[in-house]
């Protein structure tokens, strides 16, 4: 499935030469530097326990990854949480300057819309949940940076707003009946906040704020398992086969990475 | 018409104390604080130029003008042109700061998209028309930031890919067939090229980058004419009231502000 992901990323990427000067290239630095691919493999496995195919839900899912990607691009610059390595390497802004991290993000979020309009099913839908997750991913950095002490709030918008759309873009793609694309939302929103909470048990997140500082580690870990367990309760009566989303759930609560 | 799209933008933006910190705020400052409104009314008029209402286009007017308020937003930013100043007051940057003004862009491209998913009629295709012109903006402050000598194939994506944008999606909205949708677009195109040399003309161009330093004063001047006259050209055959176009097209190619 993360081959699917990773060929479908990389055809509708702009070619590493196509376009003025450093674009292309700064925006496949961003998106094909690795990464988990978690969203995209959310927003597939979706489409499947909705009862359609994977294949279905390809444009959506890069369009996720995408967004993603763009929204790591901008946080990383020097006026946000200037950080000048990603994954291991250098950060878009360290490696091709802060003009051309600006616009590669820009680019990003253009193609991410692009793609989901290429849906061949609910495209109309799909692109409205995802402008949806855009702008409260946005809202979620604008309360981090202004270092409002909401840690729910914030990971709401910043993580689980992207988790929630990637799991109900899916559905859309395999035209789930409403309430099983609600459940499947519910499913993403609740996985998102575990990831997120996890990630300051891990003293993995971005920037300086961790939820720790304001609930205490024992607060935090119960999070995790209580929205990991919400999850996986999300999943309860999903037509199709549900079991690699519970996996990834239980998966989640449990790393260490 | 230009109330039309004023009451619009007021209403699609999110209220000045919506969300977190100041990022309706920075939004509404970006788009709210004058301009000609040229992009949309292209596509209002567009739109009743195939024989729709202006109505019809509304959300695509307004996606288009959230999309073109976004690129000046980063534009304006230091790491860019790095202008304080943006149609007589301060630029978003330089009353809100560096990173409310990357964000403040990041939520105005999403509420384009947003936008253009919600009109009523060929969303998808809305949707589709304007990531291309999101790209190709892009793409364009990419090579004027390279300093590509080539005025035309800047002018190309960041300008005249707008305004083709304005007048296709307004055609789409008002459901013109394919040769009507295809004539509006190459005036939109036509319009946007005359209208950014004859920035240069009038010294208005944001940047370093002039195409008379390239082309020089004359053939800019010819340039205009030929392109405005192109844009009367593409007019032809317009099955609605293609007055009004065609009085923007003539009056631009004569504007001295």
């Amino acid at each position: 499935m993360i081959d699917l992901v990773e060929k479908a990323l990389d055809a509708i990427l702009p070619a590493e030469d196509a376009g003025p000067g450093q674009l292309s290239r700064s925006m496949r630095w961003a998106v094909m530097g690795g990464g988990k691919r978690i969203r995209p493999r959310i927003c597939l496995l979706s489409a499947c326990a909705a009862g359609g195919q994977a294949e279905d839900a390809v444009w959506s899912a890069c369009a996720i990854e995408f967004l993603h990607s763009y929204t790591l691009v901008h946080d990383d610059l020097p006026a946000m949480d200037n950080d000048t390595e990603r994954r291991g390497r250098a950060s878009v802004w360290a490696k091709f300057g802060e003009a051309a991290a600006i616009l590669a993000g820009d680019a990003l979020q253009a193609l991410a819309f692009t793609a989901a309009a290429r849906s061949p099913r609910n495209a109309t839908a799909i692109v409205a949940v995802l402008g949806r997750a855009a702008t409260a991913v946005v809202e979620g950095q604008v309360a981090d940076l202004a270092g409002i002490k909401d840690p729910e709030g914030v990971f709401e918008r910043k993580t689980a707003a992207l988790f929630a759309a990637a799991a109900e873009m899916g559905a859309l793609s395999a035209e789930a009946p409403e309430p099983v694309a609600m459940r499947l939302r519910a499913y993403g929103r609740e996985l998102g906040l575990a990831f997120q909470y996890q990630d300051d048990l891990l003293d993995a997140a971005d920037g300086d704020f961790s939820s720790i500082s304001v609930l205490g580690r024992d607060e935090v870990a119960r999070r995790v398992a209580s929205h990991t367990e919400c999850a996986l309760a999300a999943l309860d009566g999903i037509p199709g086969d549900a079991t690699p989303l519970a996996d990834i759930a239980v998966d989640l609560g449990r790393r260490t990475f």
